[in-house]
């Protein structure tokens, strides 16, 4: 298999206008390699966030050029395996920044929670921090996506073309599905977490570098307006927005296309079955806008078009 | 055991104002009647939620006053059993109310979707409405709540008295905890759910009459802020607010506080480990309030306090 | 003219269920005497929120009968006048209150804003407060309603029913219109302010006693949404929800209604002339609701209708 | 005085890397055209949004590199003067777009509003369209900003780097404070209008090609966080955010700051004066993050520092 190892800067946004790595064809499976979210800044204690940060954060590993990828098509990316290519994580509390604190975009006058770093030992599958912090190895990639028709997007920002949406379900053996905008689909990758409850609370999940197995694949022609992620038995699509009912609208809402487009719903009944059986969690309460994933699972979407 | 049914008119409201229907002691098991959400107004596609429906809605069956309940204490509600008591559920598309429709509290200028009910047939444990929708029978209180110390709350709000929250996990099985604000905490219930998706999406669920056992418990001396569910397994809280976000923080902030004083952790400790390893996932999208959901298993909970 | 004085408690809700303390008929003026929003408990720098406040917050002096009011109508109060019946006002930090911090709604691990009072010296028609605090006297009812249909809603609380909305324009000169949900309106006021910026940014406008002459009219028959106010030149509408987006919706979509029902404009093109002519300033951004002005100078209602 | 036009395509983002198209000196006036935020697209009620727009919307000229304007400093733009380039301007109701509809950020399942287009003659001051919708021209700068430091962001887009703000405070007569992200700053601006109501409720001014007279200076080596102006009697400041609380609280917490550092109130006594006498209103309603403007009478700031 082939190796992609980012060969000079990480990129710190999604954009049309960053030069290709390399490229891949539909079908290819490749590994590619991601740094931690601070580009492996904070390694202990002292490492405080304040001192050793930039606006330089969540370093992706991109783009990568799809061959034959065009505007208007779907870009499938199967994760086939995610391992550490180190044997520790980190998290910390960054001042102003966290979903229980005053921050950036919900400013305040009070001051901000205390800087700590948490530094997890990862052995026989487990992370561990002290004796009451310990967590297994669920990872993940916390940012997968493509880049935008015309901005050029922060790598902390998750949208319409994916990015930094830090969602469980992009993890081994589920399908992420992101539009393409231009040419190639450039698709970027990074934010490995090696685990992550939902909401991301802090807003520093278990951080670590790693190895992803990835396989492209293209939907021509079939355009989706929002990131889909498929699993073995669920259909999801992750809304990212400001205010969080916003995210959930989108998600929900573009989950109803699809199912009224590939599973035959009239629409109301669409909307019918997900009041019914739809599930929606939280991916993160933390990010420049929030994410949330709305599923279904595929065994209600059977009857008259199983 | 002794069965419990609204012997007058329902209530529409949690109300310390609303007489007691009857009392049950600390400990006590009873079985308590619930009419569904209409008032059983709709029973079939003519009954137009526009033509059959006024203000009065979501009917409560309650106050039960609890012997010995006094303000600051926490009342505990064990949900023993939930049964039908009609072998058919209803949901409906309701003029400018759901989650994907202009509302009274989200004004807009568009029309609004069609009205539609959908009736379920009841049995071997299935709801059926047609071909396409199928769902197991996985009842849940959509409505349990005790009496706020000032207000006389709608039926149709949830917030931290309870009400209607519309969250899954007001299931059998499970404890849930309540404030209590007024002596005798007065408690009421009511609609109950057939089954029903993360977000209560179109804003009816499959609502259904029933017959609920519930055990009765009281906790002395040692308020909460927000309703909270214990299961076999997890801890659970319940927020209730507009944006989202603001449920959100809330159902964190409260889990936290619980982590921290029943199983000794450190207030920063208790925020990395949600981080880590919490859940959140949406009970309703629809009402005067969202209601989210924050979780942690308990098998994280141990360490030094194990 | 009638003096009207709180005969025994104040009220603290908005309900049906309180007695009134007199009746007015139509087309009468009375002056009506309110308490400051703390009854006057904080008069200087060591009655501390945290130590002299409980949950009994901004009582309301009525409810005021207004005979022959039923469902359906609408409550006109035209303000004559506000009068001060103090020589000082009086503003403060509240722990956990305000609208740069953390609150109860929108829960945060951060620790609270200092406490701390301002008294306003009253007199010559300038409030001060050491050498910078400085304020014309332009004082407001924060607090005007009737009762709602169902609740009982607490004083703190802004919405359909009018209530503690601390906008500006309910002031001398203005008229404010009210739905009517009950027999006899039941129409509670309360909380003057002596100045009061947008936003009522701390929480805590210049709180002051007051003397208001106000004079009661009736729409028969013709209801009304939400609160609107009438000044010699605007037409205004105050919505009142959370996220804030959704109280400007509500206020500018009733303003719509207002316009096309009363001056005969197309739906759309109503929404065009608020689009090129309407004014939309926050009241307060710190109460349970958010509270949001939408207005229209009535020079723009002319044309065809003029 | 120097007439800069543009001189090839006009930019659709905010990004340091577009290449100048002129360059100024601290204290220079130029005059800059601009075209509308249709780029002339719509000029009749056969021009349906549906039909002639694509995702190019906004066109800016620039960017304008100013001549020793360094990351750290600040930008000031002197607005002296905004002249119409034509005698008509024009608005339209744009499908899934404005504040009184579900939108792409807002989805929902409803139908979207007609599309409508409302084309006005520029006489005598006055704008007219029809019998009833006439407005006098009260021109401002719809979009003002300077490139961010990272990101290429949409002409769509009000942030802190200003960007689309539509409030109509970026006037004649006042002066606009950016901040300087990258060398040179890149000033960019367009999107005249010729007049428009708080919160641009369909989406859509009075959209019109002009010619604005600017100067511009710099202060070096004192970064501002968001976007400032200065009236002849007001200091303003406009925060950009999703929900709408969240743009007042940066508008707020930034004039705290801004009246902190230069006119030597203490913090908390700033944020009484600005509770008692700050003024918030509703810049945009209706572009991808909301804008609302906090302001402060300038004989406020006073007293001890006067």
């Amino acid at each position: 298999m082939r190796e992609i190892v980012q060969p000079g800067d990480y990129s710190y946004v999604f954009s049309r206008d960053v030069a290709p790595i390399t490229s891949v064809l539909p079908g290819e499976t490749v590994a590619v390699y991601t740094e931690d979210a601070f580009t492996g800044r904070i390694r202990g204690p002292e490492d405080l966030p304040s001192r050793v940060l930039d606006n330089r954060l969540n370093p992706q590993t991109g783009p990568i050029y799809v061959e034959g990828a065009e505007p208007g098509d779907t870009l499938a990316v199967r994760i086939d395996a995610i391992e550490p290519t180190r044997d520790w994580a980190v998290s910390a509390l960054i001042p102003f920044f966290g979903g229980l604190t005053g921050t950036a975009a919900t400013a305040m006058l009070t001051d901000p929670l205390p800087e700590r770093i948490y530094v997890y030992d990862l052995a026989d599958g487990m992370l561990t921090c002290g004796d009451r912090l310990r967590f297994p190895w669920q990872p993940f990639l916390g940012t997968m996506g493509t880049a935008p028709p015309l901005e050029a997007v922060s790598a902390l920002t998750p949208h319409a073309h994916g990015g930094n949406m830090d969602v469980r379900d992009t993890c081994p053996g589920n399908t992420v599905f992101l539009p393409v905008f231009v040419p190639g689909a450039l698709f970027f990758t990074g934010d490995a977490h090696a685990n992550q409850g939902d909401g991301e609370l802090c807003g520093v999940a278990l951080e670590i570098s790693a190895r992803a197995t990835l396989t492209f694949d293209l939907t021509k022609g079939r355009p989706i307006a929002w990131p889909r992620i498929e699993s073995h038995d669920r259909l999801m699509v992750v809304g990212s927005a400001r205010p969080m009912e916003d995210a959930a609208r989108i998600a929900y809402r573009e989950l109803i296309d699809w199912i009224v487009a590939d599973y035959g719903f009239d629409r109301l009944d669409a909307y019918q079955l997900l009041t019914q059986a739809g599930s929606m969690y939280v991916g993160n309460m933390v990010d420049t806008y929030y994410s949330l994933v709305a599923g279904i699972e595929k065994s209600y979407l059977g009857g008259l078009a199983g």
